[in-house]
């Protein structure tokens, strides 16, 4: 593609804020979901459906990596472009080494970057890649993550054969990928869709630090991150002097039904409007599951916000049902040895403004 | 700073190589390593050398941690600003769920993005940090590496305890941190040094694809990395339209003494000349310890190369007796279970071309 009248790039604002300048585009996007969570309220919206959450495979984590493969692949061809002419794809996973990345990078000999934000990963993915095409450093860059409930027990928590109970703080891990092609400029052969869909366009993104609480209880992982996403939303209001109704939707990443409702205390503490916040702030952790599938506090997992931006967000704005929208995946960044050396949860949430043009 | 007569940003050249185009320099750099590195052939040439591998704390990974951090706030410094004039951090390290990095990073209140690519760690956060700050979005990133002998042992070997031999082929996890400061132009308060050091800036990225040739020896890895870092090396070349002795130095992260000869009959095979490669290509992982330190095949781990960039060649090259290089840090993205499940060892490796001016 020629690049033309292109703007000198990017632009700091604020603190913590850049500011994508040429307005990188989301071309192509895919979700790929379990069976639970195809069952759950948003099913209309994702792009495939597991009928067994092993996917045909011999391990979960070959089945996790085989679902985070399907969502970029089908997200680079939905773009208009082939897995050849992708420049770089970034990811990551919950799983130690990113075991379900590398093994889904190693077949498909596109350049690769390894992300590890635990839950933050997809808008941490989506951030670098919008600075890379922005650059102009790159013209089509995948960004994607996964995360898979047998998988991440096992790491976390308990063997599933031991069959022990939840507390009901705890939130469950979404078996689910979700990916995006990033693209300086539609690709020619996606431009003649019927009806034109609108395009998203990636705006400003808010790099988060790390906020920790002291919080110590690994079965209240929402409570740890919260304060994670209203730094990082405080600091992104700030940064581009925006009040929280600017956008039609604020999103963050799985905080659950317990974090959400901190994060929008600790918000109305700070001095934002409960009644805006009630219309216009969600988690997709609250989203993704009914209260009735046994889910406790909600979803979680690096694939929870994926999925439902993928699935449900950017499908709807799309069509134009929501134009401006921000959004906060949030990560829990313990380490599995970590609470064992008397530590708490550090917490991180990166954000990505989107609009549609 | 203002930025005045900047260039429109990034260049992609060829398949897999940016180019950056205003030239963003290393502006501040630091090494810490421990008491066996300490006692190797580079150790004038490190920054810190602990007189005990603990480094006071109770744990190892809090030691890992703790020198991180010295090494990415002691970059910052040099670079003449304060941490909090340091608009990104971009680190990685060997251990689950980045645990060093993410407990360094806790402490610092800097916005905080999390890499995994095992050993080839740090020039993926320096090719990163590059096209952040090419691309305009920050005036001074941090980019950082650890590992530690101990954490890295007890997390993908054996317990120290249990005192196991290690084959001849076996690499040894170099104890050591590195750190750099990416800036967009040198800082005012270190502008007037005496004599004024040559600046460093970086020229162009490869970003590296995965290579798996089916290697399932984890005490093999040299073996398991080097068709990466030579097909890096040989994209690199082609990209750029270089040859070799283009460059005083060609250095990879780790492949030890094993790997190392490897590469360099794969690189014959491919038509680069061994006469000048015996002269300009050399190994981080068998440049870091004696062959008497009782290391087998050499170095290994992110903080290896981390060490021998910041420590050994950034110093040299400020100097003025290197002045053209290209670094490239190896990792093998293998996980803790994915041997079980009968899988070979993915390897990756990515570049970053530096030149004085």
């Amino acid at each position: 593609m020629e690049k033309e009248g292109l703007e000198v790039a990017g632009k700091k604002i604020g603190k913590q804020t850049i500011r994508f300048v040429n307005k990188p585009i989301i071309s192509g996007m895919c979700s790929v979901v379990g069976t639970k969570e195809g069952q759950g309220p948003l099913k209309e919206y994702f792009d495939v459906i597991l009928q067994d959450d092993m996917y045909n495979e011999k391990t979960w984590e070959k089945a996790e990596s085989k679902m985070l493969k399907e969502a970029v692949m089908t997200a680079a061809k939905r773009s208009g472009v082939s897995t050849e002419e992708i420049d770089v794809m970034l990811t990551g996973d919950l799983l130690n080494q990113l075991m379900s990345s590398a093994f889904m990078a190693r077949d498909l000999h596109i350049p690769f970057i390894g992300l590890y934000g635990a839950c933050s990963t997809m808008t941490q993915a989506m951030l670098i890649s919008g600075m890379i095409v922005d650059g102009n450093f790159a013209t089509n860059v995948l960004a994607g993550a996964s995360s898979h409930f047998c998988t991440a027990e096992r790491q976390f928590r308990m063997p599933l054969e031991h069959g022990n109970q939840r507390p009901p703080s705890a939130q469950w891990t979404a078996t689910a990928a979700g990916a995006v092609c990033i693209s300086a400029a539609p690709n020619e052969n996606v431009k003649n869709l019927v009806p034109p869909p609108k395009t998203i366009c990636l705006t400003e993104g808010t790099i988060g630090k790390i906020i920790d609480t002291g919080m110590k209880d690994a079965n209240q992982m929402g409570a740890a991150m919260a304060p994670a996403a209203v730094d990082t939303l405080l600091n992104h209001l700030e940064d581009t002097g925006r009040s929280p109704d600017y956008y039609d939707i604020i999103l963050t990443g799985d905080l659950g039904f317990i974090g959400k409702d901190i994060a929008v205390d600790l918000l109305t503490d700070a001095g934002l409007n409960r009644g805006i916040l009630q219309n216009i702030y969600d988690d997709c952790g609250t989203m993704i599951y009914e209260k009735e599938q046994d889910v406790h506090s909600g979803g979680s997992g690096c694939g929870c916000s994926a999925s439902v931006y993928t699935g449900w967000l950017f499908r709807r704005m799309r069509k134009g049902e929501i134009n401006r929208a921000l959004i906060l995946s949030t990560g829990a960044l313990l380490s599995t040895i970590s609470p064992f050396q008397g530590e708490s949860i550090p917490g991180i949430a990166h954000a990505v403004a989107l609009e549609t043009m």
